[in-house]
């Protein structure tokens, strides 16, 4: 099988974040800060280790600020359903975001009264201009997805979070898509909310996602439940991370996102993964301006990631998919990719798109592979 | 280490549960329900196959009625802050309730306005009478502990479950210390709401809770996200299970807890799991009692879990789930176990309790071990 899923989940996972997962199971399996023994204390440790990983990756405060949830998708409505939104709030967002921002915008619509304002243009800069031109004095909260999961367009960050920060609005970035391939300093960058999975590009095991809060923005609790202490507590308490995450923590799961952590720092950083994937990237886009296909998106490797969307004009991209998986062993995804907007902009809702993306595991001969194939199914017409 | 916490996670975990959980990371490790292709469709199939274990044994509708959580927390929050509760609601709960039961309820006695009713008796049987006593005509809703992670005292609930039917209201049980240790029966027991988690009695691995509902009781999601279909909509779909699960499934923990309910049927079932507990209990019990020590609850083995707590007059339980970890390698769990209410029932608020729970590994020989030690304490005072 030759992946080209990365967008949606790293394959394979790295032998040390498997070894982790399976020590952890075996030798530190209990409760992390629910007993009174060594083994319970081995799996608050091994969660700690996580959270000061992840606190210095993104530069977070310090590991307080960082909370453990069970995948992006919570960890984005921890964010948004969880902030003190007031009606009539504006927040300004983007036309590329994921369904995991979209949904609770939606929901906080018809739950709080917030007005949603749309930004976006076709490239990452553009969007970004976009973005600072839609804050005003009204806008509370700015959600941003980083990179798009479609067209792999990076969102660069500084003008929007200083025109943010000039208002006193909060910034939340999704970054889904480009945590673990792109530097990301909360500090240098001006995030206030980051939220991520940690099974894509931290290459951690599924069942992990973080949320980053740089300071208290008095964010409601998600959930409400046992803490291990201040249990004669009505609410949740006021500490961090307890107060945001209620109940046991998935701990082989973070001991293997640690060492997800570590692989990264093994292949020689997000820097070093860019750069393997951007020249994959450059050469599966000189190689498909050959074949009859609709590219979305930016035609070069200039403020991208790892991801391209295209269509072919004679075949759904269900259809593609199922020929490039059937016939030739290759993994892509097809469809509307969770984010139904950046469809109706580039008039693919329909149809859909075939979305390739790469991973620090991706070598040039597989996207040999994959571009064969795609040019025998342009051929076949 | 002689391991006495099961009560918080189950451990060992099972050699088939680890081996589930490596082999669905190595070989079957895509996004389920993500992606136009094989690996992708393996993930679906392996998470359906593990609904459908679940939906058997506790006799669930079908498996689009299993919902997939981090853990019983997030499972008992989608039930009670999802419940659509309206001002002035009457909820009956007990004193025995854990904080993801208390806390959630607290929430929405702030947020909804809802009316909490407490009732509760010291054995099981007390309770369950209690409980039918206190639902009247104005009751909306009933969240009851299947049995207290404390005392273990089992609450009977064909009582409780036919006065909540006859009166409309909506029966929760929160099963997280009886799932795989005691007959579960959605049909035959009357729930219509049931949570627990995944890594305790029913020996998967942590990071997997679940939430059964018999009917549609128009829960709000507790999450809004990417469902991997109906993206077009802007709400999550109406679709089970994917209107109640936003965002990538935990794929590798959710094949373990398969894995765990077939290493349930291994051993012979819920039956003779409780069999084999309840037989060390009945040691414990009959040894304990020529010590120095209060027990809470019960002091034989009828209606019950393998879950005991105590206290020693002369020592806090911290200090003597010290001892017991260092000097024996015993581990229990010590403090308030996330159940203040009955702390302040039983008077053990200030100093907590020692809890020792087993499970299906537990030997005689562990158990002489415990005795044995709990003997030497008492006799150093």
């Amino acid at each position: 099988m030759y992946y080209f899923d990365h967008a949606a989940t790293s394959f394979p996972k790295p032998k040390r974040v498997i070894d982790s997962v399976v020590t952890t199971m075996e030798m530190h399996g209990a409760n992390p800060g629910r007993g009174g023994h060594s083994l319970s204390r081995q799996a608050s440790e091994l969660v700690l280790q996580t959270r000061q990983k992840i606190a210095a990756f993104f530069h977070a405060p310090s590991e307080e600020h960082v909370w453990f949830y069970p995948n992006a998708t919570f960890a984005l409505n921890q964010a948004i359903i969880g902030f003190p939104f007031s009606n009539g709030d504006e927040v300004v967002t983007t036309h590329f975001e994921h369904n995991s921002v979209l949904r609770p915008l939606y929901a906080m619509e018809k739950q709080a009264g917030i007005i949603i304002r749309f930004a976006g243009g076709k490239t990452g800069e553009e969007t970004a201009a976009s973005v600072v031109e839609a804050i005003n004095d009204k806008t509370k909260f700015v959600v941003i997805n980083h990179a798009s999961n479609v067209t792999g367009e990076i969102v660069p960050l500084t003008s929007i979070s200083e025109k943010a920060k000039s208002v006193g609005a909060i910034l939340c970035v999704d970054a889904s898509q480009t945590a673990g391939t792109i530097s990301i300093n909360m500090e240098r960058d001006g995030i206030d909310l980051l939220a991520c999975p940690g099974h894509k590009g931290l290459l951690g095991p599924q069942g992990t996602g973080i949320l980053l809060s740089k300071h208290d923005y008095h964010l409601k609790p998600m959930t409400y439940g046992g803490t291990g202490h201040s249990s004669e507590s009505k609410d949740q308490p006021i500490m961090w991370p307890e107060r945001y995450e209620a109940g046991t923590l998935n701990t082989p799961a973070i001991a293997g996102l640690g060492a997800g952590i570590d692989e990264l720092e093994y292949l020689g950083g997000t820097e070093a993964i860019y750069q393997h994937e951007v020249q994959l990237v450059d050469y599966f886009l000189r190689e498909i301006a050959n074949v009859n296909v609709s590219l979305v998106g930016s035609d070069t490797t200039e403020g991208r990631l790892a991801v391209v969307s295209f269509a072919f004009a004679e075949l759904s991209s269900q259809e593609c998919a199922i020929i490039l998986d059937q016939h030739y062993q290759i993994a892509v995804r097809a469809g509307l990719h969770c984010a139904p907007k950046l469809h109706e902009w580039f008039g693919s809702i329909n149809k859909g798109l075939v979305r390739v993306s790469f991973g620090p595991y991706t070598t040039m001969n597989d996207v040999r592979v994959l571009i064969q194939a795609i040019k025998e199914i342009g051929a076949s017409f």
